[in-house]
């Protein structure tokens, strides 16, 4: 199949998108902001023999690739209105392998409301998927992380530590009910210690954990400094209702930013980092 | 230097962006969209091995890597707002590769008014680069490359077929200067050939070349099915003034979609695709 022909049945898995005043085929696709939202952006690599293995199958690479992105939108609060995928792919993968891993990808953005608007495919020794996603929230509302203030409650969405082949499921609902009561939000994308730091640097406090929600089969170690979990990370301030299936893990606490301790004890800021290991 | 001394490194190169509600440090930027405009959305990777050498420096790396997409921008009459930028690396590439690639980076940004607002960076095997760029354009006024009529005299902004490591100037003036009067526009990234192929296509029209200007030192096979040209193709109504620096290469015609001749003869629709070979 040429890229005409493949870009032709992307456009129709892609399907309508009746949010987007043009979608793929031209230079560029065009967005019409509506009256009253700031837009979310966010980017994510996604590469073979580091983010997953040779083996995943196509449609999960494409469903996975895009729940990444999905759950950037997702700390800050937002909803998802589009996204571009660049695809690039070894003379390995086959037609079959390209439009499964569209199928998983738009199977995903449809469930989510995110118009598939355009891309890039290109040719390179191992797959790598890069997914731009566009996401909005009212004007002012979206969710950062450096609002963490002392005596705000420290929560997360679920437990921690599941295994790297797991599906991902971005937080989108919850993401929206914490708008306007959460005073920081971010998701675990490189392990809960790491992230909280990331989290308590940029808000100028530390932490004290006192509980850590350890996924069934896994281990405290994993659930702290794994890797893969993708759930929400967010603060409330003191007294707030606690939402529905989340759990209370913490305080945030006066001191060094981004200092952490677990039970007292302190706790090293040590995760997934590409480009070394990140040290308090 | 490990991930968050890099990103901070990073974010000085960037500076303030005042056009950002938020840059670079959280899990997505925040652009807050000026009352009447449209925004464009492309992204375009740039590969080791595939679009550049291994031995292409850094910082020329990261400007032609911008320039790509901006060229997009280009192509739709817009004003580039912000990018972000998706970087691969392998364990080659020092503190100081990675640093110099934003340098180049962010070098043409500022001459460009796009703010560098986020991205991610991962390991890889070979240099790995996904810039995406979002641009602007009054609301309705973007410049598509499905208006082309019969009757429509065609131009491009500058000479073909020149060599691919030459410095690639999106044509973001001109375009400007187009929106209004171009009834269709698009960037020349894989040939005259293809490229004006797939703007008949989309058009719903033929194309009558009688003039094709050669770039010094180039043949005119290159012209027309070379590659790496990034100038304008674009159409204007019968009797519109032809703006500066730009040269009349034919007519659009009735007749099969994406149908070409150059002087009378068929021309094939041969050029740079990544799947294989697009035929008429």
């Amino acid at each position: 199949m040429n890229e005409l022909a493949l870009v032709e049945r992307i456009r129709k898995l892609a399907g309508k998108n009746p949010g987007l005043e043009l979608g793929i085929g031209d230079d560029c696709a065009i967005y019409r902001p509506k009256h009253g939202e700031d837009l979310l952006f966010t980017t994510d690599q996604f590469i073979e023999g580091v983010h997953f293995r040779h083996d995943l199958p196509a449609r999960a690479i494409g469903e996975r690739a895009l729940a990444r992105s999905l759950s950037d939108i997702a700390a800050m609060g937002g909803e998802p209105r589009f996204c571009l995928v660049s695809l690039a792919v070894s003379g390995e993968q086959s037609d079959k392998w390209k439009l499964d891993f569209f199928r998983g990808l738009t199977s995903l953005a449809r469930k989510t409301g995110t118009a598939l608007a355009g891309g890039d495919l290109a040719h390179a020794e191992k797959v790598h998927v890069d997914v731009m996603v566009c996401g909005a929230v009212p004007k002012g509302k979206a969710l950062r992380r450096d609002g963490a203030r002392p005596g705000d409650s420290l929560w997360v969405s679920g437990p921690l530590g599941r295994p790297w082949d797991r599906r991902i499921r971005p937080r989108l609902d919850l993401a929206k009910a914490l708008r306007g009561r959460a005073t920081a939000c971010m998701d675990i994308s490189d392990g809960l210690a790491l992230d909280l730091h990331r989290m308590c640097v940029a808000s100028g406090v530390g932490a004290e954990l006192d509980r850590v929600p350890v996924a069934s089969g896994s281990t405290l170690d994993r659930a702290l400094h794994g890797g893969d979990d993708y759930e929400l990370l967010f603060t409330l301030p003191l007294g707030a209702n606690c939402p529905p299936k989340t759990t209370r893990i913490g305080t945030i606490v006066r001191g060094r930013a981004g200092l952490l301790r677990l039970n007292g004890q302190p706790l090293e800021a040590r995760g997934y980092d590409h480009f070394g290991i990140a040290s308090t």
